[in-house]
């Protein structure tokens, strides 16, 4: 114990070993990978920063060690052309601060990991720790802060509001339900109601990053029921207009900040991240006539299915190098009650869905600020405006023109990394199926 | 709409009108005072930014104007040496966004609010309008920022895992269930075992900022059954003394984030956020000495109560100028079976609370990492290692020695602007009875 203090206090992290020739260091982290040759070994130590060659020579050498063992090594810093990164650690002494048992369950340090979907997320605290799979949390945790900055920068502000409700946000299905003390209760399925609530009550620019609940029987491999949503909601816009040009310099903003700091990452898994320009912004009857005439593909009504939303990207992809595409316009009977309808067609909302690389990552709009427009929205839904007073009551003392949008940032991160399946960028995904680990 | 789409675009900020002497300007928010004198009217306008005064003369004087409506007013500004910030708004056309119902359920414009604490919880958006309530979210956001940018420069990165669980973390009590399809599952009481288990995964320093739930009958003033939790976790630690330094290090960079940023908001409540020092350190043991010796009272077995929580901050407060202390070495009995037994008296943990200003807003410790002795631990609770499997199983294949702690966001905002009551640093609190709004 004493000895490990001692080297905790100069962890050098592998990343930083080229920056110490001729130095004795002491190395923290997993035994990624061992090659006996004779009587010498080369151990490559894996920590959070990268990998390193250290050099076992005499005793040392021989000593037994299992592929992710949690070990502390103390070494002198060589330059040494054949190692990986031209440098490595010629080992001085090394303790095991914990064994690992052996045999793994599978191979953990392969370039990709040769197991199927349901093994890795089995063990998911193991597939994690490959570097393909370690790039994806990377990626997800820069994009969330990327949000916050970009969005702190623009005079809003981070609201926590709760996921335990009295009431589903958009009338009832897909939530579920809690044992509350002596009341039932919900978990929330968006912070919709309670972030347009914020605006209300003066804060105008809000944003949430939080988890939200979809209980969907939908089991594909772009559903999760528990899911982060990066969400905002702003107050005194003209249009949903402002709010996709606020979406599309966002998107820019964390695209780059992924660029700038997931470089060696980015590598890593060979990705390359979209440029954005100007998204394509067209109506979804725009978007089922493209998809007529250019495919032959009819779509149902007032909306696209998922190949319908494939296609779309497919041909904005080809036609103008768009990874991205703004469908607008949805007809009402598709929106929730609180979408504002579009001004010169009362059938039709002022919302927009965005779409990246063939996925709906986005819903977004205008709500309605007047509390009788509300009201009669709200009716004309065949809903009991009462059930709402908590939500409508808000709209009598003074809201303003407001909208917002959500992106799923599992969706989000998935796509950016051309991963087959949403599910592969949650750390512990839960489905219809999967409460576990 | 068409008017009001010019005006958005150019659009100025209450706090911004002193740079616009002499220029014509728009301005949108909220009537939050108004004021006839004979034929001129002088309109107080609030905005997320501040407050100003606008001046009404002829026809527009007339015009009748409900407290907290929304409106668009264009304007010349001048300076004014009588008007509160020495400058003030000649409007030249004003424009009602949203009328608002009258009268208002209660006083919102007050210094403070004049109404009992259910009131204002009823009224959340209206309570929320009043400045002294506003300072409370964005001192709350400006602390979840600097939590998230302090670690980030510290190599540590953000999380999301999941609050449906199949198992409550600590071993059952006070977990609200959920029905999740076939299957029962329960809200997370804590990240604890995934924060860890992210650990494991080879991130080695992770965070997360998201709700945690406590089905917990108390219904005090320091008591939420939902709650945001900032929670870290980290690797390769050599004792739990680095946690404590990495949080007093951590909340000095927090308060002083509040210090900077919420420069006027703090003048509206005239609150002093305390300085950190060196915060005082002392094991359970010696505290219930001193509160022996210096109070006269007794404590519960190897704890401190509320009242004790209280007087052993007063203490320190008075001594060593410190509004925060640290406790120590809880007993093994009252921590949970994860808990790291102190290196020198199995029967104690290396763990600790952070009190601040009489109450806890911080448990923290190193954690077993090594897999026989968790397994052992759990048996010693008289619990079944099986239903842990999922979580005890990743310590197999080499968990690095880690620890972290967790910070109660409500409790901590509380604390910092002297509130009495806990529901006031949340937007929409839950408690043993209330559900909405």
């Amino acid at each position: 114990m004493e000895n490990y203090q001692k080297q905790s206090a100069y962890r050098v992290m592998c990343s930083e070993v080229n920056r110490c020739v001729g130095q004795r260091i002491n190395l923290q982290g997993w035994v990624h990978r061992i090659r006996q040759l004779g009587k010498i070994a080369f151990l490559h130590i894996r920590d959070r920063s990268g990998i390193i060659q250290c050099v076992l020579e005499g005793e040392w050498a021989q000593k037994s060690l299992s592929l992710e063992s949690v070990v502390a090594v103390k070494g002198e810093v060589v330059a040494a052309e054949k190692s990986p990164g031209g440098f490595e650690v010629i080992v001085q002494s090394l303790e095991v601060l914990n064994q690992s048992e052996s045999p793994l369950p599978f191979e953990v340090n392969k370039d990709r990991l040769n197991v199927n979907l349901d093994t890795m997320l089995d063990h998911r605290v193991l597939s994690l720790r490959n570097q393909q799979e370690q790039v994806t949390f990377k990626v997800q945790s820069v994009l969330a802060g990327a949000f916050r900055d970009y969005l702190t920068g623009q005079g809003f502000m981070q609201i926590f509001t709760p996921k335990i409700v009295a009431a589903g946000a958009e009338g009832g299905a897909n939530v579920f339900s809690i044992e509350y003390f002596e009341q039932k209760a919900y978990l929330a399925q968006s912070p919709q109601f309670y972030k347009q609530m914020m605006v209300g009550a003066g804060y105008e620019r809000v944003f949430e990053i939080a988890p939200v609940y979809r209980a969907e029987e939908h089991n594909t491999s772009r559903h999760l029921n528990e899911y982060t949503s990066l969400d905002l909601e702003m107050g005194f816009i003209a249009s949903e207009e402002e709010l996709m040009n606020l979406e599309e310099d966002m998107l820019r903003y964390m695209l780059q900040a992924v660029r700038v700091n997931c470089r060696e990452e980015l590598k890593i898994i060979k990705v390359e991240v979209p440029e954005i320009g100007s998204i394509p912004r067209l109506t979804v009857a725009e978007a089922q006539q493209i998809l007529q005439e250019q495919y032959g593909k009819s779509s149902p009504k007032g909306d696209l299915d998922p190949e319908g939303e494939r296609l779309i990207c497919h041909y904005f992809e080809e036609k103008e190098n768009s990874a991205f595409v703004f469908l607008t316009r949805y007809p009402r009977e598709i929106r929730p009650m609180y979408a504002m309808p579009a001004a010169d067609n009362a059938e039709e909302t002022a919302s927009f869905d965005l779409l990246f690389k063939g996925l709906e990552i986005t819903t977004g709009g205008q709500r309605i600020h007047n509390h009788k427009q509300l009201i009669e929205s709200i009716k004309g839904r065949g809903m009991n405006p009462e059930s709402f007073s908590n939500y409508t009551d808000v709209f009598k003392y003074g809201m303003p023109p407001h909208g917002g949008l959500a992106i799923g940032l599992e969706r989000l991160t998935s796509k950016l990394l051309d991963q087959t399946n949403v599910r592969l960028s949650s750390a512990f995904p839960r489905d219809r199926h999967r409460l576990t680990p």
